[in-house]
């Protein structure tokens, strides 16, 4: 029994390899693979259609917000939020707080003027900055919900005059929002939906096409809009299994039910950093997320050691990524209470041994 | 037994479908799926360079030219061929074969300059042009190799000028090729190469970075370049699946040998509509395609009875493009001389019911 805590494509409930399996070899019983049928077909039809529910059911998406599966992960979203939500002459501001926030901003710069209204840069991101203020002649304002590499969550949404642009990719789907705060919402699969392959865009309709900006049709939102995610062959099979993933949610009762499940599987990770004298968090307690648990030994020669207990006692990718180092475990919604604990006994194991 | 005619997604060999689905269970003896493992695993890492390396041999691509699996399909590269080769104040020539050839034409439009060499659209693009000059002046020229929609096919790759650009996502690896004749080349996985999802580009390095342009990074092919493929998270199944699609066809004696079977089941198909009184061919007959073989009933009403019958024999997917009708047999790399032999029962019992 392997705990995948790695970061992403990451770990899915089993249920949904198994199902997903099955489909690869024989689909609904049609005799097809899901790997063979046309995405015009009715049965794909209603993958689709069925996917685009759950996801509305479960984050509760007003009317007047559509919901899109595209290609490209967040990295194609970098571009396409500018194109689609700056107009030329305009300006947009951002919030940067790690890694992926600074793409963004870097990508949003090649389509037009970029405020940064706030960086924690200074401290390595270890912390999400407040206090800002957000510009009222912004055309929109960016964050990132949850970052990945450093280990911090923004958990309200923040105060701004303008329409809100958030990439949720880490941890949508792991906690209640109000998506009627938003103008956009986007979210690559590959932590809580689904495989990689397929990114999430919720949008409020009433923000686009507004720019005056002749845009190539496949970057344009409104054309995937119109033709129901099918404006070109949809990623088949990132959709069928994403849809086997969210019917497991609503199955487990929703959003609000995992989020409570989450609270306690960081709580008790985050205990133990804390009581645990080997180890010591890295990001801000009151910024610490809920998704990636970002940690490091006290003393740096116990890194490879714990790190080698932890792989036999099967807990994988918790080696951290390298702007931060020492550990990170990420505990997405399909990571079990029981893989938490696994990895608590492994540190508590490794404090006996280093008595 | 079914024998998948469907014009795409499409079938695959049934052996990769069941290697598949055991990845999507237990990943090479990992103990975790395919789904869940990091792109920047040792084995993902490995399973890339097995694609790249297959496609490379498979097709003989020179050194010189690189191989990416990108996102986003032959739509995207609709835009992404003008963005990367066509500078400001250049021109590019395009050849109009069919729907897809007009979607490029559309899209490159919005980049810049597009001159249109010659259209068969005055013969709802039954034919492939020939005798049109590419101007000497333009950036690229490009056309589509293989019209999925009208059943056509380019067999002889164009003289021309300047660089040539073809999408040819519906009969790439179909045939041999010769790589060096070409710019770029770009695929749309969906057909002989694997599930949906990933898209093939074949670029000659030389002629990237030289228009002058900003791009956002998802767009340039060069950072795609320098990541191999990995600039950001890859469609890990996709390429997984194509690359257990692409052993197979190694295993079978790659592509010359494909061809001889593609050769014989074009043959045997055409054969038989050119025989049978009941069924007429639409395209030229010099210009037809051996991946999509378009054909009608001569009496109207004996379509659907057909249709019907073929369905009740496990022929699927032969329902014709709106935009030609009647019928449309997909005769893919994976659609064995078995089904094709089905198809053609089928029309002879039709042939001696209607007597």
């Amino acid at each position: 029994m392997k705990h995948n805590f790695g970061a992403g494509p990451c770990i899915l409930p089993q249920e949904v390899f198994e199902e997903a399996a099955r489909a690869v070899v024989n689909f609904n019983d049609t005799g097809l693979s899901i790997l063979e049928i046309s995405h015009r077909s009715k049965e794909f039809e209603a993958v689709m259609a069925e996917t685009e529910r759950l996801v509305r059911e479960l984050l509760a998406v007003p009317h007047g917000h559509s919901i899109l599966f595209l290609q490209g992960g967040a990295s194609t979203q970098f571009a396409m939020v500018p194109m689609n939500l700056l107009p030329p002459g305009g300006k947009a501001a951002y919030l940067d707080t790690g890694t992926w926030a600074s793409k963004a901003i870097k990508e949003a710069k090649k389509i037009g003027d970029v405020s940064v209204v706030a960086s924690s840069s200074d401290a390595n991101y270890t912390y999400i900055p407040k206090g800002y203020e957000v510009p009222g002649d912004a055309a929109y304002f960016h964050y990132t919900s949850n970052n990945t590499i450093f280990g911090t969550e923004v958990f309200e949404t923040p105060q701004s005059p303008v329409p809100v642009v958030s990439d949720m990719s880490s941890d949508i789907l792991s906690r209640r929002i109000n998506v009627a705060d938003f103008g956009l919402i986007y979210a690559g699969a590959q932590k809580n939906m689904g495989p990689a392959g397929v990114t999430l865009v919720i949008v409020k309709d009433e923000l686009l096409g507004k720019t005056g900006r002749t845009l190539p049709a496949i970057f344009d939102y409104q054309p995937h809009i119109a033709a129901g995610s099918m404006y070109n062959t949809p990623p088949v099979f990132s959709i069928y299994v994403s849809m086997l993933n969210l019917r497991w949610l609503k199955a487990k009762g929703g959003v609000d039910v995992i989020e409570q499940e989450n609270i306690i599987k960081a709580r008790t990770l985050y205990d133990e950093i804390d009581r645990n004298p080997l180890f010591r968090g890295t990001a801000a307690p009151e910024d610490r997320s809920r998704m990636n648990v970002t940690f490091v030994t006290e003393n740096k020669e116990h890194e490879a050691p714990f790190l080698e207990l932890a792989k036999e006692r099967g807990l994988v990718g918790l080696k951290g990524h390298r702007s931060v180092g020492g550990f990170r475990a990420s505990i997405y919604n399909a990571l079990s209470i029981t893989g938490v604990n696994a990895l608590v006994d492994a540190m508590q194991e490794f404090e006996e041994q280093n008595k």
